[in-house]
């Protein structure tokens, strides 16, 4: 089975940026994404837990440029001031194209 | 802490064909699943979206040869008319005989 | 984009352990969590399933200590008797000082 090597950003975040967030990867050039409700407790060095209750977990699969470019969007947009957590991991895709 | 390296396969489906995809997972040698309530959007090259709100995210870890066995069989049975997707990544697990 | 190489370890367990977990994880290192509701199926080599319905599924970024100390602690204490689910992966992390 023939398969690609691509990235798969996962972002948590409140839902309300959630929302905002989803619109932003898509025009970054995301074919599509996965969200489902989390919650989760997450601290910032030694200030007081950032965020708490109902969060939204995002993945989207692509390529290496468009995870930088998401990641960096992120961090310029939310890091300063909201816990957003984003990561991302390699994966191995079928049909590749269909993500790029 | 002796690790295995095994394949964490990831499949997104709506939730009717995903009930069929846990049947043949279980079938092709995956020993279990675990299924979480999802929702998005994907798209199909220039098509128009081919699936959009309620999805199973559904993930397993098996061996490299069952994870190939996978992904081979929804390639054959859903890509060319449903908008699954599907991805492999490196995992290390603990008690890995518990997956084989 | 700076990132920092991490691990993500990810636990499945049913709803009443994984609470008995989280507590676990963040006094162990972890900085934070993110669980979702999840459901699925297990089987312990040739035992009956020893988990179906109701489970929690639980990630967070920690160091590759931190992820060895946590992995050691849930095989020490539910593996023998309970069907936990854990594994690590790598994940590249901006702002990794966050989860240390």
């Amino acid at each position: 089975m023939h398969t690609v090597k691509l990235k798969l950003v996962t972002i948590i975040a409140t839902r309300l940026i959630a929302e905002e967030i989803v619109s932003a990867i898509l025009r970054l050039g995301a074919k599509g994404y996965t969200a489902t409700d989390a919650r989760g407790q997450g601290a910032r060095g030694l200030e007081p837990l950032d965020w708490e209750g109902s969060n939204t977990r995002l993945e989207t699969i692509v390529s290496a440029e468009v995870a930088e470019r998401i990641i960096a969007h992120l961090a310029d947009t939310y890091f300063a001031h909201h816990g957003v957590i984003a990561f991302q991991q390699d994966v191995e895709v079928v049909r590749g194209e269909k993500y790029l």
